[in-house]
């Protein structure tokens, strides 16, 4: 049985117990959070999100390249949200190489260079305001003045501001 | 206040309580997931999914573009995840426009036409075959054998595999 099959069946579970298919397409909150995909973070726990309250979007590393800001224009012109929280991590793998090395290693192994910024980052604030500088200027995202980015603490459960 | 304090106010709750802060940073059952940013769709209550778990990528739509791609394969060769899930979902908002018309509909506000594609689909099961196949075709995501993609039913809480 693959791990697949193993979440599965808890699907079935969840459907059965199932009480919020009335819930509307925008999101509750309206707000739109954007975090890395790291397993340790979970922002339904960590931020008490419930169905129906925001828009998650997540990579390696919660950067904001190109899709990220597709998707924070589609939340807030088509679905009304209005704040933005960023969420990177302590610990985070985005830490532990370079674009160069990680790029290297890949065209090492497949013979393609990667036509694709790894995204890695040295410096958990400065990449956090580093986001939030690509947010504000993009001219495609209307609602830009509560944006704010936090790092979540893996080993003590806490959300620090950066400033 | 705004709906960002009142979501601090939980990550406070959430730290008191915390006692997780020895997990590893490799996915414990080393699956990534892929799913839309709907409010709707919480991948952890639906997959039963905890904190350590699985990577989680999400976007508007749950599509797969070059900045997925990306997280799968820093997901795969760094952090050893092996399986990948899919997941999009009924009542998309991505399946009420079409890229032309979200399009020009920005530029028409904006004066400026983005330079990305809106990725807006018109059949659910088609575009998780296509992101299938978008990944499968990937020369960078080394384990492609354990893709399985999903619709979410947001009106009964199912999952039903895409074929």
């Amino acid at each position: 049985m693959s791990v697949t099959d193993e979440l599965l069946a808890n699907a079935e579970r969840y459907a059965e117990s199932f009480d919020k298919g009335d819930l509307p397409l925008p999101p509750a909150k309206r707000v739109a959070v954007v975090a890395c995909m790291d397993a340790r973070l979970n922002p339904y726990g960590v931020l008490g999100l419930s169905e129906g309250d925001a828009h998650v979007i997540r990579n390696a590393g919660g950067v904001i390249t190109a899709g990220e800001r597709r998707s924070l224009a589609i939340s807030q012109r088509l679905l009304g949200t209005l704040e933005i929280i960023l969420i990177h991590h302590t610990d985070c793998g985005m830490l532990t190489f370079t674009d160069d090395a990680f790029k290297g290693a890949v065209q090492e192994e497949t013979g393609i260079k990667p036509d694709w910024s790894a995204e890695a980052f040295s410096d958990l604030d400065e990449d956090v305001r580093q986001s939030i500088a690509r947010i504000k200027a993009d001219p495609f995202i209307p609602h830009t003045d509560q944006i704010r980015g936090f790092v979540y603490e893996v080993e003590t459960g806490r959300l620090r501001e950066v400033k």
